[in-house]
């Protein structure tokens, strides 16, 4: 598709790594979507984000239509680097397509030794959710990241939609035939409902914010960070192209407040004793964010990761369109 | 009690303000509260706040065991006058008594034309809500707020505990004989219960965080920020007394990444847009975060503050211990 192959193997690495995390939905199955993006004009795989504008501390990236893994990356490395000399950084992005899991940018500045808080909103399009008391999705389902480094200790990594449930997640609900848990969704009247079907008919329902309230606020705080800040857009009537994503990261240095070392002792101790509480009768011992998925990479690392024969099918079809081989290997 | 009359009157002014927004939890009814600590040592009411270290974007505040609001209240001020010099501000502060309602500090910062980022810790204390997975409580409420300013619009202000409901809240229900909602509270035996006196009896329940896993995740976060990057303590096995403490506030200058009164312009168009969608069928018009407690604030300073005459005795009674009139004004 005309992307060279450094920026290439950013986008599979990312696909990869979100199957092997466990994340099937922002895995290599969103192949096919990259080649549609790309055939719409909306996606230019040769292009090389920017900084617009820049001090010590801040940065604007432009991504120019370029794979949004890519400007993502590109994002996340300025921000360390800013953060690195500076202390703090705050970077935003636009023009980008869809980034994939926000957890692979923020694990980047936790293993830099960082911590990072980073947020996507969809440039004004996605929108899915309601506000609080509201019938008419006015919000898309904004993740927002962090990453905060351990030493022994798994740190602190976690990844979430400000919507009662991702996106992708209620369809795999529906693929399924299963039932979606109640305070998820409302269908289009504006009652609770169970059933995922009413977020992908007509009249189509909507999805409820995370924790009612507090889940609402921070999507809005959301739309101003990555939305307004970064010049992408914001929730409006006429939103662009769904799946461009508006991004903002914010990269702190710890040093500027205490050793390195002391922190990172100090977030293991944090880490150990809340894991050391006794687990519900019958469930499993705690775990901090992070943990589940990192141990998940670990076992598919193992074992490999299954793919569904239909979904494969699609993704080979795109190689052969590219005249590639679409063959698994055995 | 040896406060400054100018400490006096922020202390004063934070807690009518609470009243006011209608957080009678975080009222004058917490004076009593705050003449318990001072009689204890713990609180001492002529401490000066001071700057132990800084940056061009960083502080750290010992605030001494003044009155949290005068501690509060003056790493904002070192937060806004940072952020305004060098575009972002990273303040922590450790030596806090209870700031009260972290709201008060996001909307000085909102009104400054500054995003402010906020939360506080119990300085490891406070332990009142489970990990998910977990049984034995682990983590206080820590709230996090936001403060972002609008242009003609309301802006947006949120505060919010990470857990499902603030301890405040759960007495308050206790205390009217009512029913929590479902997916507030465990026993002690992990079962989920709408019985909020399991909170106040031994063997105790404990508060389940906010929306599951996130609210999880984000109370985590509190913890590092406001409690090991401030050096006020984090949750341990062996805390020191409640109601210390730890403070994170972050403060970012819009101007760096576009014209402030082209972003208020665009903070009002996305308010409006998110306030157009349609109620639920008899249900309020959709509000901003802050929009209610702002309107509460009208109506209590056009009509009055009501206050339990049980509730103002133990006011009083502090007061004439310090040898001043407890009379309520007509």
């Amino acid at each position: 598709m005309g992307a060279s192959r450094e920026d290439a193997e950013q986008v599979a690495t990312c696909l990869v790594r979100a199957n092997l995390s466990g994340y099937d939905s922002h895995g290599v199955f969103r192949l096919p979507q990259h080649y549609e993006w790309w055939k719409a004009g909306l996606l230019d795989p040769a292009a090389r984000p920017v900084v617009v504008g820049e001090t010590a501390f801040a940065a604007r990236v432009d991504g120019r239509q370029a794979f949004g893994q890519v400007v993502a990356g590109f994002a996340t490395r300025v921000a360390i680097e800013k953060a690195r000399r500076s202390g703090v950084a705050v970077v935003t992005a636009m023009g980008s397509n869809h980034v994939g899991r926000l957890a692979d940018y923020a694990e980047a500045i936790q293993e830099a030794g960082l911590i990072g808080l980073l947020t996507v909103n969809d440039s004004g399009a996605g929108q899915w959710v309601v506000p609080c008391g509201g019938m008419e999705p006015r919000l898309a389902t904004n993740p927002i990241a962090m990453g905060i480094p351990g030493g022994t200790g798994p740190g602190i990594l976690f990844d979430f939609s400000t919507s009662a449930a991702a996106h992708g997640k209620v369809r795999q609900l529906l693929l399924r035939g299963e039932a979606a848990p109640p305070g998820w969704l409302i269908d289009a009247n504006g009652k609770e409902t169970t059933d995922p079907a009413y977020l992908f008919t007509e009249p189509h329902g909507a999805l409820l914010p995370a924790g009612g309230h507090k889940g609402y606020a921070l999507s809005l705080a959301v739309e101003v960070l990555a939305g307004i800040l970064s010049g992408a857009g914001f929730v409006r009537p006429d939103p662009g192209p769904e799946e461009m994503n508006g991004m903002f990261i914010l990269a702190l240095d710890v040093a500027w407040f205490l050793p390195p070392a002391e922190f990172r002792a100090q977030v293991d101790r944090l880490t150990a004793y809340v894991k050391s509480a006794r687990p519900l009768p019958g469930g499993e011992p705690v775990h901090i964010p992070g943990e589940g998925s990192r141990a998940e990479a670990e076992r598919r690392t193992r074992e490999g990761i299954a793919i569904p024969e239909q979904a494969w099918a699609r993704v080979a079809g795109v190689l052969k369109d590219l005249g590639l081989s679409g063959e698994l290997p055995n």
